[in-house]
């Protein structure tokens, strides 16, 4: 595939609110984007489908499902078949502990073949839908380690040693849930196609009642935007 | 698995010269070790038959062979099913150019992973056999890159922002193939076991010109060791 390298650029692509917004900025600023998603054994592969549309509906120009050997996470989160995904958390207790939920690396593995992936395209340009602000817990969503990353990526690559230095970009990365669902809404996205939850049930719809489900449907509340999630019989929504 | 994390590390292990006796070392270390190799699309697939017989020589706790979806590289290296592995190249040439070769974000993405499954077996040490004397060609086996990574994934994990910060482990990192060679026969690396050519035969052989061929020929002749590889007939050793 013959890529324009100036216009190009990989998203990251779950397929939750966030990277949905971020596919929307990149491709309000102008990029042709290629998006990645990850199966990486996740309880919730049904975001991989939520991407697929999230792609489709913003014009991605490829997107592509990055399938990973399940051993590299088995077991080692309540999102990989460890322990069962925690419910009806406080939210000050959010704010403070690293969850259950968090993948050992897991943004480190995902940009790095990100990296891999826009070296061998020739894009400089990696978006990422990180988010420090209303799910401090995770340490691989932070400024601190995102701006490092770019510097190791620069370092290790032929790109970066040639003097053609590729860019993280996370555009969330402060802003709370409630100001990117307001971005999300004035860049055209339909969060309906999005999926959040860590523990849909076999019909995909969400608990309500985990930590990305809290976080999303108070993100909705707080924008003053319908929340059109489908929540499972059972959720508290 | 149940595992000391005082005096586990993880090992990457290519089944080369340098990552045999990078295992070797840890070991002299005192460190039970948790070899992982790649499966990434490389022409030279033999190497992780010469992985699996250094792992069990060297006495490593575990292997695991972690397959990475061959999306990720098609294409985009020589060592991947671009164009054909050089051959014959001036030692002045390889010295300065980055190589065909060259795997785009390779040992970054080897050691976020490796980085992740350290955090997931409690180990804080992680070995790697990158070498930038003889094969100053590759930008992510360089001290800068190696020392960037290592800051990186403490910011972006839980061990690391927690305090407890897992280290990288480079020793063969600025020595000659014939100072790796001597260090690992002192060790007892058994190097008949292992593999290192780009571009073997069907029988597995050797291919006596590619640089990696070319580089290990001239190790074992500098040290003043046997040289145990076995060369494809049409190989000019």
């Amino acid at each position: 595939m013959i890529v324009d390298s100036s216009k190009a650029a990989v998203c990251l692509l779950s397929g939750g609110l966030d990277s949905a917004t971020t596919l929307a900025i990149a491709r309000h600023e102008g990029y042709d984007c290629h998006c990645i998603s990850f199966a990486y054994g996740q309880r919730h592969t049904i975001e991989l489908e939520a991407a697929r549309r999230v792609a489709d509906s913003l014009g991605a120009t490829t997107h592509q499902i990055v399938n990973l050997d399940t051993t590299i996470f088995q077991g080692w989160s309540a999102l990989t078949g460890g322990e069962d995904v925690p419910k009806d958390r406080d939210p000050r207790e959010m704010e403070h502990d690293i969850p259950s939920t968090y993948v050992p690396a897991r943004n480190l593995i995902f940009l790095s073949i990100a990296a891999g992936i826009a070296e061998g395209f020739g894009a400089r340009e990696i978006y990422i839908g990180a988010n420090a602000v209303d799910y401090s817990g995770y340490p691989d969503c932070r400024v601190e380690f995102l701006e490092s990353f770019q510097t190791t990526m620069n370092l290790g690559t032929k790109a970066g040693v040639s003097g053609d230095t590729t860019r993280i970009h996370a555009p969330l990365v402060n802003l709370t849930k409630a100001r990117i669902i307001e971005q999300g809404i004035a860049l055209g996205v339909d969060y309906a196609l999005t999926h959040s939850c860590y523990d849909p049930d076999d019909q995909g719809r969400a608990c309500g009642r985990c930590d990305s489900c809290a976080i999303r449907r108070d993100g909705f509340k707080n924008a003053g935007v319908d929340d059109p999630t489908i929540y499972s019989p059972g959720a508290i929504p």
